[in-house]
């Protein structure tokens, strides 16, 4: 099977357009087939504000308030996605913009696959923003889950990496230490971090995830920082490599 | 060859909640591969007033202003564009919405033609808003340009039928008689109705477009109202066609 890369990046990153530029750069750079996922980012709080929309919702997982429904599907799926999409394809990297036309309420099945399966074979990158449809309206929806959906999605046709960039080097040791990355984590190994407690609250809902997209046939997920991309899309990773 | 409607629906459409739920209900049901192009519509208008953003340029065919830019990519390629495809998807149309991934600046030849014969076959609807990029950034274009282009650029592949949704029943004998429909138009008719001065400014650019597209290669250019788009993609139509 051919690798492909699912790689998701936060709101931290697509907030300093500097740290994204680069981001983009590294991303752009990348042989293998892949996918890239985007999240929000504080502008659609701005604009919220300008538009005297309440902006507390903005990062919740889902939200019903029409207005903020709107903003969401504006910022994220118009601005945010489109800016990436205009970017990337100045860097000579055939992006195309796709904003949860596909995944309907969010299940693997809901994916459609072959249409998927035939960009990549045409070089053509999907740029997903975190938007998904239902009952012809748009919703707003966890980055994290759509990467991982379309992990799972597309497990059987690719030997597929995940990754997660976030701000940490990767899950660590010592919360306090930088440095002290785990660089890889089996279902074994986890059970034992867990029983010798060393893992923060924050960190754990990453790693059910993780676990739960490799258990359903995702070869690999990848948990590290946005500067560590290049890195962590070879074979010795910067950031937490988690396998069955 | 096979058929292919390319289909242009104008601002005024847009602006009114019925009339486009109504015209997307005629699109869903086309049988034939089918290809949206929208316009922007007032929204952005309100939404610009609202953030402070002078409006007098979001019609114009080119605006360098960053922040009506801005404006524009989220309201049409976000805000509009995403509707119009939640709501077709709703309507069992497989709709997708590509905002200009596809189109540099504007020509022809900047069409990924291959890209859109796959997802035509894949049986997706390509949705488009009036928006391309050009060096990284993203321009308001012409939606009546973009959906000329597309159909030159597909038109050696298929048999095209581009048709112009306006607010008038067509290209009108008598502009005081909305009943005076001209039908039909070619190269030669149309040298005979300006030798008689019949055609009023507004329906010239419209028709110069429409005879530029069919020298380029499409079979036929529809010119009629969003509510007849049934009987305008039929063998005997409502509106004006023209062929050469």
């Amino acid at each position: 099977m051919n690798k492909l890369f699912i790689i998701k990046i936060g709101g931290n990153v697509l907030d300093n357009p500097e740290q994204l530029n680069t981001f983009l750069k590294d991303f752009a750079s990348i042989r293998e087939p892949k996918i890239l996922i985007h999240g929000g980012g504080k502008i659609a709080t701005h604009i919220g504000n300008q538009l005297s929309i309440v902006s507390n919702y903005v990062d919740g997982r889902r939200i019903t308030d029409e207005q903020t429904l709107d903003l969401v599907t504006m910022v994220y799926g118009g601005l945010v996605n489109k800016k990436i999409v205009a970017s990337l394809q100045q860097m000579h990297c055939n992006a195309m913009g796709i904003t949860g036309a596909f995944v309907g309420d969010i299940k693997p099945g809901d994916v459609n696959t072959p249409l998927l399966h035939v960009l990549l074979k045409q070089n053509t990158i999907p740029v997903f923003a975190p938007l998904t449809h239902a009952d012809g309206k748009m919703l707003n929806t966890n980055a994290d889950t759509i990467a991982s959906v379309l992990a799972v999605a597309l497990s059987k046709h690719f030997d597929i990496r995940l990754i997660f960039c976030f701000e940490k080097k990767g899950v660590l040791q010592n919360v306090a230490d930088e440095n002290s990355v785990i660089r890889h984590i089996t279902q074994q190994t986890y059970t034992t971090l867990l029983q010798q407690n060393v893992l923060k609250d924050g960190i754990l809902p990453k790693l059910e995830n993780a676990f739960a997209a490799i258990k359903s046939g995702v070869k690999e997920v990848l948990i590290g920082e946005a500067n560590d991309l290049l890195k962590n899309t070879g074979q010795v990773t910067e950031g937490t490599l988690i396998t069955l």
